[in-house]
């Protein structure tokens, strides 16, 4: 059993350590938890229909995720590298929900909305990553305006070229 | 003074202890050393004529700082909250440096490569947080593949379009 004691996800997380406690008393409630909040909490990729509607969705469900108090003490926890088994597990889970942001991407290509030589990974990468970053490093999360320019920025980045 | 001790500096890092505990005996040390660190030895802002060449230089730097140990410890110790004052320390310093990035966007759009519609420290976070993220919750270098992509997602992200 991975050990990851809720003492110390109270302390990187901010989250009072009798909240944590309460929420998961063992260390195996907590790796529980948490790759079930992989599993069924975390963000679905979209299909709205419209390339420039699954950007918005995706990176708007995102900015809420990654600023949530629980989310961040998992990544923070990850970055640390001190639980090699805990970042398999999400790791693990990440992986395994790919393939639904790849089809996100790819269904995107097929309508002729984004250029067929993208790698979808990269993508999906450069949608999230400065979400992630801002939540980290800044310990805050992305405001509108930044957002909205994110979006733009990803948009501008994937779309096809306009018809000359 | 802030406390950040370089036992779990360590920890946090996979830094061997003996070889943290050499390079800073006092928290202090560890502190001065930080933050000379993120004012010396990080990047500074490229400036190589063009915005293609700047990014590129920009991110290649950037993909070697940031698998760095040492970097990715600062980042990881960042990212738990746990030292308010060793974030405040780290965030002052990158803000101060700042205006040498924005300036180096408002260069290339003096040139007319970029849009000048963008928020150049909204460019600045799409160029650094994909390599970040895969540096802190993958705990690996992005690949010469991966950065490729991610430059030519970012310059078509930001560039001018091309003439009709």
């Amino acid at each position: 059993m991975v050990e990851l004691p809720a003492a110390e996800v109270a302390d990187r997380s901010g989250v009072n350590r009798a909240t944590v406690y309460r929420w998961w008393p063992t260390p195996a409630d907590l790796l529980a938890d948490a790759v079930a909040f992989h599993w069924d909490y975390r963000i679905d990729a979209p299909d709205t229909g419209s390339w420039e509607g699954d950007v918005r969705s995706a990176m708007t469900e995102a900015v809420a995720l990654v600023d949530e108090p629980v989310e961040r003490a998992i990544m923070a926890a990850m970055a640390t590298g001190r639980y090699p088994e805990f970042n398999a597990v999400v790791t693990d889970a990440w992986t395994k929900s790919l393939p639904q942001w790849v089809g996100m991407v790819e269904r995107a290509v097929d309508r002729g909305e984004v250029r067929p030589e993208v790698d979808p990974i990269s993508v999906v990468n450069l949608m999230l990553a400065p979400l992630i970053a801002t939540s980290l490093l800044g310990r805050r999360g992305t405001s509108l305006q930044d957002l909205e320019m994110l979006i733009e920025l990803v948009y501008r980045a994937t779309a096809t070229p306009p018809e000359r």
